[in-house]
């Protein structure tokens, strides 16, 4: 074996196959007799191929001016024998064979794993004995190209370091017996991630290869629980390999139509140009529906549940491909890793409004059985999950993406679909509409991942969007199939078209690892970004009870989800409910508002939302007469978190809000510049200001940030905010003062013993705070007191001992300033959420 | 006749009808034989009336301390024998009587016309043979209501003032002769505009009733033809009479669909009170489609189109409907018309992009057949017509209202459609959506207008909406009728009700005119803020050649509508093309960019669409480059009406643009108040700021207005801003400036001749200009040219000459500020299109 390669470093099996015949498809081509074997399946009649090679080896003298070797690559699979291996690894290494065979690698395929030799290498013959060819591909001929594999292919026990070391040793002697370059060596991880650690050590310590040849491991998801372990893991194998050495595999992205996303946004730059934003994509919807249940997986399933095991890694990854920025060029790995990195700088962090779970009713009997828990035992870990993900760019604002997965539903199908908004109006009855040319049908791109009732992968892109473009050489138009209906529409609406081949996704993906194309892989910072996005949902859900559904078409509309603001819920509040419509769930309005009296003033009190959505209307009461009576509305607000609510319902319920006419002041600010996170205005400025039309000018925030000092009293920033008040504010009354209270009974930036503010002639004052930052600038009690309205709003648990205690005392400003509250001649009212009041 | 109330004046006929079963329905009941008639139409049997009269009146005596009459109503027809009285308004007065018969009135009709007595009392007849009654009514009982009717109606000829003295002369001689109590005078004009004005001055100057009964006269449109002649209308009437008796018939406010608009959205506040906003609707209809085309009516069509005849009236009534804040008190008319009006101020001003135009293609043959033009006459009036409304209200903001109205289309059929967002995402396939339940199934309110395919009037409200309320006694749920759409949608889709009664608009609008009901008609105020919305729009559309269009189904695509931003168009670009999607029309990008030099520096000239996308794209690279640098971007923006068309490219088109990291500084500016529509400062607020998401921190507008003062010197506004650009800018070199050019060679404020600015030291200066407002502040020349790079934007014919001097002159900026403008170590680029630098 090898002697004719011996004196003849040019010599490789390439030249068999220009020998064989160039003119057909490479695919189809014949592999050499022989390559480097060692230990091959094959070597039962070692001495025939010997002579059959030595044969072919003197026939084909003439080849040996052809193509130049450019080395030999070793594969070896660990975990050769598991299921992921039998199911789809050995066929992608075969597959991956049958499409280089004969350019210019050669290639032995090393199965490895704990196992003893002989019992290894009988279940490892099993797996390979179904491997399969391209159906298009001559019985005989795969035959051959299969033996061939065979014969490339052996099984070794890997457990010991000795046995690591043994073989790199091997891997070296073949390469030198026969006299070739050593290209490379891929380990693929196909074992359980408990093992990744040592396995990794051993390699990096025994199986590198040497100089000029290159080292690529792979990895298979999970690659962590969350943020932390993820972090642990990559950390681990960091100190063992480059991170240009690792391919994590997130087998969607070998996905055909998944693949071709980036690509296909590429080719059809052109059209997709002023389409692909929020003023023209409605929703996207990236949906992965499973029929089968965890059954026979719980141990797994019960650990990670589906966001782990399907949304923060298959969903994510498609979603970045959607969203992120296109690179001018897709071909570049790093330019594409480096746009997808962005692209998950600017999702919107999720919590727990953002996602809905539920579970499907038998789970928790399996889980019981499956892992012997106790009958009380009851699991929640959802199988179900939809998702609310919103992409802060100015491409993407406000486009809902939809992430949603579940076990044990009606079909199984997963798509990726781009919905655009319908901004045509159509004059004619529809009866007149065709596909090809009404602007009014739906308008959509649809990547049809596979399954469903298209069964096989797909683009799909609506008719009366634009004719696509796609490899001619790949991909085809697919055939019109009467009565198929994608996504509710006929396929005749669309353009589609498929695959001319299916190929499985793990054959692309080792594809692309023997190309070193990085691109469809996840880095680590990538994994980490993505766990950095995760984690802080899955917290929060940690506890939370999934909603059970019946499953299968059973399931009805329990599932079905409501997109609202930055929310998703179910549509139906409560299961019983069958027609959820507005009205039908309880509103804040069916509470009871207390009405009562604190400190001699009026106090209304009521659960937090409909606290909030009264002193809202109030504002909003105020704010009208004003500006009905004087043209202009005066309002001054404080910082801190329990307006947040307030200033939300502000801008998202109120629409006869006269914003126009009003002057928005800041009642107190941290001596921090106006764009620090710690600013009161960055409060108003995120949650109130960006969702409504606020002249300019109106905008009144405090002047802590004059000749890029803070507060500094030469400045004379209080001063220049008191002359403004004057100038403007008829009387320095303001019409309405929104005040909170501290535990410590301060309130504005006016704490406890300040010299400053309490009294006094001055309008604003510098004041300092026992909390960071300590510098604040507040509105004095005296200007606060010559206001129309005063509202003091205090919410929350914490507030109750403080509440209490003022309640009872007197009018003690320099103790507690909040009960130097009180307006010469406008009204208190004060806004206390059940817990603040009652506790 | 009147005998038996002579001497009793309490009795009347509703005696009559108590007497004859007050348990019935009311509009069946009986009408008194008698009651006062002068000159009836029954007066051919006087003797035998009279006997019966005083049969009944013996007989009916126990009636006579039943209720009191509120008195006697007169209601004048002017134009009786016109179409329109023939087809609606004799059978609505008819069917006022059969509503009021036996309550609180007593009524004469006289019906007046230019006409000679004999001849106008034979037309009058004959209109008057074809009442009806309602269907349900028994057809004895009709006849002798039809009877009483007639006999209560008269003829006269109202020609000269004269006539108009007598007529009201006899009105009072009956009321006394009867000894009844005169309530009021209707005077409804049937008549055409030019009449109006002669015939108002006879009745205001003879036909007032005395002290203590109410006058009341109804128009018909045409209103005008424009705000100036609308004005001058309203000026003539309003010299004759109080706003209060004047009624303005907008027909289409009293069709059963659209009266019912605002009684339908208070009684369904709660399910409504979420939904009716810019979050949850998507898009508003407003839709009246004819088949029927304009022949035989051309010469009144020729002066006024679609938008005149449909749109400026009924479509935009039914569009304050939906859009106005619904007062409390809906069936207040005062609160009701205040909430119009205010409706009428948030909407958006209309320009040429606001709407297309059409005309079917036999029009203009029509037209001159019609008004014997001559053969190469082709007639501009739009018989179809598209206008996309934006209401200016954060409850609207953002929504389209699409009015549409157009002769001989492929079906007849008016509607508004509230078609609300689909913000759910239905997890089960579609094969199991139901309409009661499924959130994804289309959501709408309709209001049916008329006719289509469901042929009556009707509203309805998606299933998967509400269940709405609508009152029992007069509206009814509409019976299944198997396989009938609804606008695409089954109609079992909806809860669908229909009136239980049909009523023609003209009887419930005399029945609001004889209530007194102002509401359902045109106040002034309202028909001035309707031409004032319309009018630009209209003289904007003067010249345009309308689409031309086949009619009927034939039209196909050729008129369906595409909403773009604030902008509507036709969906196909060119009449011949049948895929319109993107990319099939011309873009910017297919025209050639012409790059040459002027002035020694770069220059890039091009179409002015082209050239602003071409601008605007380098702003974006100069952005991108500096941020990536600098962690800024510092950009001095110049005010005008040339940079609009730029500040819209950026803020619509660059989704990559770094404004989070952008600094905005102005070039330039008018020392007017910031809020000032002159203001540089307000038109960059328009058309950037409020598209984009800049903090607010880094605006930075001059500040001319310091104090209360504007650009005082003593109070160094040019100063503080060249402190802020010293202190935020490095180097005060701006990453960018961008200038225009002046007629007169001016750029930025810096003028021919101006003492400051064009060098020295001053960063900024303040300057005067030649043009209104004369004081400006301005960047100084020496600080423009420290910039990283200038951009001079040129556009336009009237730069032709300026940019042909400026090409050759040296640097002089005392004469031509602009050829001061060398960036000292910076690059500067000059954009102009091809109309100012070519001519």
């Amino acid at each position: 074996m090898g002697s004719c390669s011996a004196g003849r470093p040019g010599w490789h099996w390439a030249c068999v196959l220009s020998y064989l015949g160039r003119s057909k498809d490479q695919s189809q081509l014949g592999a050499p007799p022989s390559a480097m074997v060692s230990k091959p399946l094959s070597n039962k009649h070692p001495g025939l191929w010997k002579m059959l090679t030595v044969a072919m080896c003197v026939a084909l003298v003439g080849c040996l001016q052809a193509q130049e070797l450019r080395g030999h690559v070793s594969i070896v699979l660990l975990g050769a024998t598991g299921d992921l291996a039998k199911k789809y690894l050995w066929q992608g290494l075969f597959q991956l064979y049958l499409d280089e065979v004969g350019k210019d690698h050669s290639f032995s395929f090393h199965g490895a794993a704990l196992t003893a030799p002989e019992q290894g290498w009988k279940l490892m013959a099993k797996a390979l004995e179904s491997l399969s060819c391209p159906s298009d591909m001559a019985p005989s001929h795969c035959a051959e190209l299969k033996d061939q594999f065979l014969r490339l292919s052996q099984y070794r026990q890997l457990k010991t370091a000795e046995d690591y070391r043994t073989l790199s040793k091997d891997i070296e002697a073949q390469v030198k017996q026969e006299d070739l370059r050593e290209a490379g060596r891929i380990f693929y991880f196909s074992v359980p991630p408990f093992a990744y650690v040592d396995i990794a050590r051993n390699i990096n310590s025994s199986c590198r290869p040497g100089p000029g040849a290159w080292l690529r491991v792979v990895f298979e998801k999970p690659f962590g629980h969350d943020h932390l372990s993820a972090q642990q893991l990559a950390t681990e194998l960091g100190s063992f390999f480059q991170e240009e050495e690792m391919y994590r595999v997130d087998h969607y992205l070998g996905k055909q139509a998944v693949a071709q996303i980036l690509p296909f946004r590429d080719q059809n730059r052109k059209a997709l140009d002023g389409l692909w934003n929020r003023h023209h994509v409605e929703r996207v919807e990236i949906i992965m529906k499973e029929t089968v249940d965890a059954e026979g997986r719980i141990s797994f399933y019960e650990e990670y549940g589906v966001i782990r095991d399907v949304l923060q890694n298959h969903l994510t990854e498609i979603l970045m491909l959607v969203a992120m920025e296109l690179p001018l060029n897709v071909s570049s790995s790093a330019a594409v890793l480096q746009h997808k990195l962005e692209a998950f700088r600017g999702l919107r962090g999720l919590n727990k409004g953002s996602a809905v779970v539920g579970q499907y009713q038998a789970y928790s009997a399996q889980a019981r059985r499956e892992l012997q828990k106790p009958e009380g035992f009851h699991s929640l870990t959802p199988t179900f999950a939809g998702v609310l993900v919103h992409v802060d760019s100015l491409r993407w604002e406000g486009v809902p993406f939809t992430l949603m997965s579940g076990k044990a539903l009606d079909e199984r199908v997963g798509y990726v679909r781009v919905l655009f908004k319908n901004q045509a109006f159509c004059i004619q009855h529809e009866r007149h509409w065709a596909p090809e040319q009404s602007p009014c049908l739906p308008r959509q791109i649809i990547f049809h991942i596979g399954h469903g009732e298209l069964s096989h992968p797909a683009i799909l892109v609506s008719r009366n969007l634009f004719r696509p473009s796609l490899p001619a050489h790949s991909w085809a138009e697919v055939q019109e199939r009467p009565g198929l209906r994608v996504l509710g529409r006929p396929l005749s609406d669309f353009y589609a078209y498929s695959p001319l081949r299916e190929r499985d996704a793990y054959s692309i993906l080792l594809s692309h690892i023997f190309h070193g194309r990085k691109e469809s892989f996840i880095t680590t910072e990538n994994l980490l970004a993505s766990w950095d996005f995760w984690t802080p949902l899955l917290d929060s859900l940690a506890h939370e009870v999934p909603r059970l559904y019946p499953g299968g078409a059973d399931t009805g509309c329990l599932l079905d989800l409501e997109l609202n603001g930055g929310h998703l819920s179910f549509s139906q509040q409560q299961p019983e409910q069958l027609v959820p419509g507005p009205g039908s769930a309880p509103k804040p309005s069916d509470f009871q508002v207390l009405r009562a009296r604190y400190r001699e003033s009026p106090l209304i009190s009521a659960w937090p939302e409909e606290l909030i959505s009264r002193l809202a209307s109030d504002i909003e009461a105020s704010a009208l007469q004003a500006v009905q009576h004087f043209g202009k509305f005066h309002l001054a607000l404080s910082g801190g978190s329990s307006p947040i609510a307030l200033f939300q319902q502000l801008a998202m319920g109120h629409y006869s809000f006269p914003w126009a006419h009003t002057h928005l002041w800041l009642v107190d600010e941290r001596c921090v510049p106006l764009s620090d996170p710690d600013s009161n205005f960055q409060g108003l400025q995120a949650h109130l200001l960006q969702h409504i039309r606020l002249p300019y000018y109106n905008i009144h925030p405090m002047p802590v940030h004059l000749h890029q000092r803070l507060c500094a009293e030469e400045d004379q920033g209080a001063q220049t905010y008191a002359g403004e008040i004057s100038a403007l504010v008829a009387n320095s009354s303001f019409d309405l003062v929104l005040l909170g209270m501290g535990t410590d009974g301060h309130t504005a930036s006016l704490f406890p013993q300040s010299p400053t503010g309490l009294d006094g002639e001055q309008l604003v004052v510098l004041t300092q705070s026992p909390f960071r930052p300590h510098q604040r600038m507040s509105l004095s009690l005296p200007l606060i007191n010559r206001a129309k309205k005063v509202a003091v709003l205090v919410m929350g648990r914490t507030k109750r001992d403080i509440t209490m205690l003022v309640s009872r005392v007197g009018q003690e400003p320099r103790k507690w300033p909040i009960s130097g509250v009180l307006p010469s001649s406008g009204q208190l009212v004060w806004y206390m959420d059940y817990e603040a009041f009652l506790g």
